[in-house]
């Protein structure tokens, strides 16, 4: 298809059509022969495929990791055949690969896309998630990189009743992303029926046009409609993201399936394939290529960055931590390649501060949970070090978007404010008491729990440099500094505050509990009970050499106290790791917060909740009496 | 206010326009005196309140639980002087309550509106769920209550950008909830400063359009705009629900704060308070109650229900988990008071044999898990036994609302097929990992995870009586029937299903991998080690007794084997219940998912994850040997 730029010749529309013929052949062969796939969503979209990676993607096969390529992210992950077949029809897939690897253990080519491929951003398959991290892909490209590059993003008409596409307009067009272009294959019908919206693509063109987006409806399986429709959308001087609905038919091109129901995710049996491939015109081998990018623009992300002066906290003072989160945050700013975001309370997570210092790369997402965490991976794809925090409790609105991070390989740094009873008169909707369960269960991640502004300044700086999905709580009050500056805090690390020879029992407190061990441990000592007192700031991974050295010398007695529901926080880190590393004769005290918390100040509440200092220094006396 | 018939009189207008006042005033009060809350998020809205509590709201306030009562939803739960000051001024909340408990430790004026109040219907203050809820409420009413009561609701404008909001709208429409009527105060100002939309009321009433409702604007400080809104609203023959953009001022009445930032979630001074309620006109004494509903509906949920028959397995036959839901769900169908509702999945989890027989009590709610969930609580208000069923992995999109359905005392039943790597060839994205963490750390949740069709029949009918948030976690593949018709599955219980005098290791699974640890046993038998087998269907609350007393007569020799990531699912709930029941000793061997699965089948995911029976025998081996 020689020019991108042109009308399509009689020549570019017989060769789109018969690209198109062949990523539906090869998304039936490789669907047929995996015997698991989705070949009849690949079928509805091959054509809006064929168009875009004959002629508008510009992107240089031979180097994914130019800067300079365009992105293109299959929200409707299920469509991977057509994915596939793609990479082979641009030669970065053989046949061979595709027909024998497709959904095999062990493959790269997995049943939804995932970047354990060079060519795949972020993993899709939790509908409504690819069109939130293109955004974060497009921010980066328009107010980073500030390069020329565009987001082409494929949406299923499915996933448009997820409200995280409509958090991904909103901030698309307030953030004036001309050079993101979405798809949407509407063939109807979904896993068990048609769509909520059918073929009504008035209402979609209503809907995505108040959300602020350019739209262009399509015929999706006219290629020189589709090319007009991708040539306009890439003219980035309207300032709009661009949705081009494109209406399809689903099993399109195999009279047997087409527009039917009750062919979502089945594979044709083969005899049944052959008679598609037939109808499809056979098999082709055609190896198409569009256009390359027009300069190999560096990313901003390389540049190197300023050294980092983190900053300091008096012994004794009472600081935040998330006030020292926001402080370190700035700091950590000197590096051009750490950037921030956060769901309109950064005057709450102390994240405006950094905003204000660097607000060319602070990025206010509002109140939208699912995208705040989207905009990250977006800027992780990107190379960039994000940061984004909200309200702890408010991340377990995003919780499929964290976990399917971690299946991104995204590296991406999430801080949560605002965690546990201590915050208070609010009450309990705004009370994290689940997050570090949550957090605890992503694959790879990590978590911290720092109990002061020193430890919380060190560990915001280790966090800048940790793969994988970090996580670090912080709390609302004013607690002492106990650290001197220029502490070391590994993760994986713990801190043993109190220790002597003849300690009797191990206190385990992390964050707000941690001064309510210290406070204990001060009131057993005046009963003549020595207790070893350890911070936990490194809740995963846990320090197990530090408590498993604690228990063995206290008998084994361990009180471990959270400001967080009983399952799956701190204490469960803390018996894992015991358990988990070999013979264990242990007596434990979990205090943690069991009942449904009301309002109250911060020390009523943690009184109430039985994970306050009195309540600390009797769970040891019962173990040692 | 005489009468919500016809347009309002002088006097009306002047009796709103104080009331109005009162509200402001004591929304001042009260968060004065508590030295915490919203005063300018709830001057804003005191009009819309105003007017709506004397002329349009029909409720009985002698009468809370009155079914023909009207619902308000506070969305935006931060305006809770607001609310609480409706009800001082409806007569059901004295001044005294107000001024002395709001925010204070043990009073029921918590700080966001919870049920622990007779007239609030559910927990708000995580933004963007007050209205998924309503639409719960409105499906109850519209389509099983058959009741023409209206469910009002009051969102703020930060709100709009949760995408939960537009699955919300999306729904509404679609199920034509004209009974559903929604204020929507544009103040302009969020937490930090201007929203993404300020008052650009144009394009929010074309979004909300867009969406499908009807939509009405007004100056949210003209009473007599307002009223004539809401009088067209409250006509439910459009098959609409209804908008009500109101045009409003941030801390109206008070010119010191009006439309100012950095006055939000901020009380006034006391000296600063005297001086805006001089000028918002002094205290006053009014106590307005408006309409009641004109008759008494019984609600359905509560007449009688059929017998209920479960169906019955052939021992040996292979079931799968997700099949015996789909049949006992639809055996339960038979109570009236049991609706069912998914997300387009229903042909995967088995709800579609519920939809099948009782098309009228099940609810497709498509790819919108957030709403999913919030419709099930909703029906909750409404006094059914919901059961929501999708994929156990997309649960975790609508982890805020599960979090809040708790707090909101909810009695919701959530049901998660294709759980684990177990799932094969589909990869990552759909596999729940994290699902048992994530539903064990909701405050008063049960979680179950059952092995075969039997005990899964049991399950649910044990779940449709039980109060709180239930969970299910159900498997893809068909695994043999190991119990026979008529057993019982306690919640809280667990199953020993090898046992001897002799036992040296106790295998702990549920689900998929109990299988695995009977097949471990078998293996072991062989090699003369005599395991004790537990099937752990009740992960929470799991059966303590049981497992001590395994763990004492097998020397504390544990394998615990789990298709989850080590933290916080079976693992932690067995090692949490054993170290909290005393002093332990104890050899433990946790086979989880560690590394992230790619796709597959079934037996190769489970063996490369280490979790199959040849890793249990020989994790079993190394602890006896």
């Amino acid at each position: 298809m020689a020019t991108q730029a042109g009308a399509m010749t009689d020549i570019d529309l017989k060769l789109a059509g018969e690209l198109g013929q062949q990523l539906r052949v090869d998304s039936v062969r490789s669907s047929t022969s995996a015997g698991s796939g989705h070949p009849t969503s690949s079928m509805s979209a091959a054509d809006l495929l064929a168009v875009l990676v004959g002629r508008h993607l510009r992107y240089d096969w031979d180097e994914p990791a130019n800067p300079a390529n365009d992105h293109l992210i299959f929200s409707k992950g299920h469509a991977s055949p057509l994915l596939y077949s793609v990479y082979k029809a641009v030669g970065v897939v053989s046949d061979e690969e595709l027909m024998t690897g497709y959904r095999r253990f062990g493959s790269r080519l997995e049943g939804h896309p995932t970047p354990v491929l060079p060519w795949v951003d972020v993993a899709t398959g939790s509908l409504g998630q690819g069109l939130p991290d293109a955004v974060g892909v497009a921010l980066a490209g328009k107010y980073l990189d500030e390069s020329p590059f565009h987001v082409w993003v494929l949406c299923g008409d499915s996933e448009m009743a997820e409200g995280s596409i409509w958090e991904a307009f909103d901030k698309a067009s307030h953030y004036k992303l001309s050079n993101l272009i979405v798809m949407v294959d509407v063939n109807r019908l979904g896993q068990r029926g048609p769509t909520d919206l059918s073929w009504d693509l008035e209402t979609y063109s209503k809907r995505v046009a108040a959300f602020g987006a350019r739209v262009f409806i399509v015929d999706g399986h006219d290629v020189a409609e589709i090319d007009r429709a991708m040539a306009h959308a890439r003219d980035t001087t309207s300032e709009q993201p661009t949705v081009i609905l494109a209406r399809t038919i689903k099993g399109r091109g195999f009279s047997e399936v087409e527009d039917r129901e009750g062919w979502h995710g089945k594979t044709f049996p083969p005899a049944m394939a052959e008679r598609a491939i037939i109808e499809l015109g056979g098999e082709r081998g055609l190896i198409v290529r569009g256009p390359k990018p027009d300069h190999a623009a560096a990313a901003r992300a390389a540049q190197p960055t300023a050294a980092v002066t983190l900053p300091v906290f008096a012994l004794g003072d009472k600081v935040a931590t998330r006030k020292a989160y926001g402080e370190a945050l700035t700091a950590l700013g000197a590096r051009r390649d750490v950037v921030a975001m956060d769901g309109e309370v950064s005057n709450s997570t102390f994240a405006d501060e950094f905003a204000q210092k660097y607000p060319e790369r602070f990025f206010e997402m509002y109140i939208a949970e699912q995208q705040l965490v989207a905009a990250a991976v977006g800027f992780s794809v990107r190379g960039y070090r994000p940061f984004a925090s909200t309200f702890a409790a408010f991340f377990t609105r995003a919780y499929d978007f964290i976990r399917m991070a971690a299946i991104s390989q995204a590296n991406i740094r999430l801080v949560g404010s605002h965690a546990g009873v201590e915050i208070g008169a609010d009450g309990p909707s705004q009370m994290a008491l689940e997050d570090l369960a949550m957090m605890r269960a992503v694959q790879g991640s990590t978590v911290l729990y720092p109990c002061d502004a020193t430890s919380t300044a060190a560990l915001v700086q280790e966090m800048a440099d940790r793969d994988g999905i970090s996580y670090m709580r912080t709390t609302r009050g004013a607690y002492p500094v106990l650290y001197p500056t220029g502490e070391a805090f590994p993760i994986g690390g713990a801190k043993v505050l109190r220790a002597s020879d003849d300690d009797q029992v191990t206190l385990i407190g992390a964050g707000v509990t941690l001064h309510a061990c210290l406070d204990a441990a001060d009131q057993l000592r005046d009963d003549g009970i020595s207790a070893r007192v350890i911070d936990a700031y490194s809740v995963k991974p846990i320090d197990t050499d530090t408590l498993a050295a604690a228990a063995a010398a206290t008998g084994g007695r361990l009180v471990i106290a959270e400001d967080h529901h009983p399952e799956g926080g701190l204490g469960s880190a803390v018996v894992d790791a015991l358990t988990g590393a070999g013979r264990v004769d242990l007596t434990v005290r979990h205090l943690a917060v069991s009942e449904l918390p009301g309002s109250g100040t911060s020390e009523e509440l943690l009184d109430a909740a039985g994970i306050s200092a009195p309540h600390i220094a009797a769970a040891a006396r019962s173990l040692t009496s």
